[in-house]
């Protein structure tokens, strides 16, 4: 039963009276009738990669685990209306595979899609690399299927892309972590497939720079934008030194970069829109120096060095994390802000804020100080996280911009969300699941 | 009071206790403590142009009339994260002029954006032309203000583009007409403003070639396609008919049209991915003809052979409406089975469905025989409703694709939806306004 118990940071263990493994939608729903009855608590499990306890049981041995990883069918595709319908249980990678096999692209895309699944991207509302352009999980579904807390099952599936019938049920259940039913399948929307890519790095002066050449690569580039990420120099340093094959692309040394990708869907136009621009945003003094891949080799190397930031970190040592958004406005004066909070407290620690720019959201993660003891450092985490999480509320910011809540931050959120909201959630929370089988102890 | 107590079908003429005008979110809240205090029902309307009866009061003279109107301002507009936060009552219009004024897009378009307001538009979940490439109200929100039904004020509002802690409450309040709780603002995103714009009009054979065209233009236009409309060939008659000025852009005679409009960031895109998809797709025998306007005036004539389309019904003679939508794939199998059953029990008709293919949302408008009466054409709505309803059950379609349930489709709602959707509206609804004192009697 172990690997069900156990969860990718190692934070909790949890043990379980059974796990069990249904082979449908059916079988869920009985699964459900059966505790609800009984008053048995259900610790609903995807792919089993979240990062903060939602899939994992309590220690009581008392609840159960129930693994949609059987539910694994692909009950349609449908190139003509854009839309594939999947059970659960099937992985993300899988999912992407799918929809190339018809000519048609879906754009989720995270580090754990080799193992994590449908099921668990809506209920956790996944976010990833495309958001700027595709939006998160929840943009990406049209309807699904939930059983219910009492065994019924619900089903908003289907491939209309337009229906004013009533509320939108099929939101509530994307995001709320198998507190409010169990998503047992899903129908997804496809994208036309991108002709081509094109992806440059480019050095910056500071934060408010990029989000100057944000805005001016949103207006240029349009829709085809897809992603816009940002590191700090020590960040590629880190990467230099601890990632073997990687390189600086850039001659001379800058404070910031930022990574550009832009798509494109006739020939050629992503290289054309992407040169133009980036030579615009020179002229214009949106960035100090720009280089653009000119293989799928160099764009993935380029890809790399944003990617290998979380292991460079862990290489060089402790680091203390936090996963936040802010209005993108507001990015700039936040990173200068907490560093110069943290500073004062913390004066020998290296803020290395890094991540997705174009969404508001930073991977405000700090390395711990050279040549510190790492957990020594690390023992500091609560206090480093109080200093960056009351920053974000004075910013009205997100405390998980996209891990979700779970175990691990539920106690933070019933102290920073709004009391009303909260009240509501608790509202919605004892229409749906009066009894309190779903997951309990997670989220609420 | 009469203006607050009709609507613009002139289907329902309510009566009311009291028309109560609040100025800004605070009273509005306070009205709602009063009213749940006293067990007293309220309709809130915003710009009173929805068609389905939702902002009408009943004929008690019991239920007061809740207008935003007076909700008008503007609380912030923020082009470097894209977003802007107005109040309920703010007009449509009003707010794309201000995106346009610092330079960005708000996309959401429709027939009565001079006098609709912001709030009626979330509470309904408007749609209009431009959902194919930016979906509908629901998708252009980020955050809200909502007055529950027992005057708490519930806030989601920001500019966060990624959150994940907890419910999707921002959703749940879309789309709900005003029986979960009362929009007094909202967060919108806002978008580039495209820097050109292609019209085309092309001809057809039929519906299928119609949907081969549709994803012919999404793969080699990408996110560039703005809208893809069809059209009868006896709809553009009527328009050549009955709209002064109207002329066939095409030299021949086909038997569907299509109006595509595609939209470009760089300069000169939009043309040239025009000109070589429609090239392209005539070689691919996906179209038999095609013209692309070459003039801002030339775009505008085309568009007003599809903006023509009710105006040309209406003055044909008496016609019988449907707001349906069905998988885009099924769009051409719908209009001949949907021709097919009309034909067999009205063989005088003469339907002409028109609309957004691209949503799969047709407006599968009937006209009467040539010389019938109107009247007595008329009296047949009921029938062919339930035949043409009937179909879009079959095809696992929306009996109401953008304009909601209100009073006219309530009961026809409770026949048609799934019944454990039916059960968690209620529940959900019981949860939120336990008294019943929001807008009772409407959708639910």
């Amino acid at each position: 039963m172990d690997m069900y118990l156990s969860e990718p940071r190692d934070l909790y263990r949890g043990r379980a009276a059974a796990i069990i493994k249904p082979a449908n939608a059916a079988e869920v729903a009985n699964v459900l009738a059966l505790c609800h009855a009984q008053g048995v608590a259900v610790v609903p499990q995807g792919g089993n990669t979240g990062l903060v306890g939602g899939q994992t049981p309590d220690e009581s041995e008392r609840q159960i685990v129930l693994s949609l990883q059987m539910l694994d069918r692909v009950r349609e595709v449908d190139p003509d209306s854009n839309a594939m319908t999947l059970e659960a249980g099937v992985t993300l990678a899988r999912a992407q595979d799918i929809a190339e096999s018809v000519d048609r692209y879906f754009p989720l895309s995270l580090a754990s899609e080799g193992s994590c699944s449908i099921g668990g991207n809506l209920a956790t509302n996944a976010g990833g690399v495309h958001v700027l352009a595709y939006g998160a999980a929840r943009d990406l579904v049209l309807g699904l299927e939930v059983a219910l807390a009492d065994g019924r099952l619900l089903s908003t599936l289907g491939k209309l892309r337009k229906d004013n019938t009533g509320y939108n049920l099929t939101q509530l259940f994307v995001g709320s972590e198998g507190t409010l039913g169990v998503i047992t399948a899903a129908t997804l929307k496809l994208f036309p497939r991108p002709r081509s890519r094109a992806v440059a790095f480019l050095g910056l002066d500071d934060p408010a720079q990029a989000l100057a050449l944000l805005n001016f690569v949103k207006e240029h580039a349009g829709p085809g934008l897809q992603a816009f990420e940002i590191l700090p120099r020590l960040g590629l340093e880190l990467v230099l030194r601890h990632i073997p094959g990687a390189r600086d692309p850039l001659g001379a040394i800058h404070p910031w970069y930022a990574l550009v990708e832009i798509a494109g869907f006739s020939d050629g136009e992503a290289e054309r829109v992407a040169s133009a621009t980036l030579a615009q945003a020179l002229d214009a003094g949106k960035a100090r120096d720009a280089t653009l891949a000119h293989s799928l080799n160099q764009a993935a190397a380029l890809w790399r060095l944003r990617e290998s930031m979380s292991e460079a970190q862990k290489r060089e040592g402790g680091s203390i994390k936090h996963d936040i958004s802010v209005p993108i406005d507001r990015i700039p004066e936040f990173i200068d802000e907490a560093g110069r909070r943290l500073a004062a407290r913390f004066p020998q620690a290296r803020p290395v804020p890094f991540g997705h720019m174009g969404d508001g959201n930073l991977h405000y993660n700090v390395s711990q100080p050279v040549g510190a003891d790492k957990t020594a450092f690390l023992a500091q985490w609560d206090e480093m996280n109080a200093i960056v999480h009351g920053l974000v509320a004075e910013f009205d910011g997100s405390i998980s911009a996209e891990h979700g809540i779970g175990r691990l931050k539920r106690d933070l959120l019933a102290r920073v969300k709004n009391p009303v909201a909260l009240d509501v959630m608790r509202a919605l929370k004892q229409a749906l699941d009066p009894k309190g089988v779903l997951n309990p102890g997670k989220l609420l």
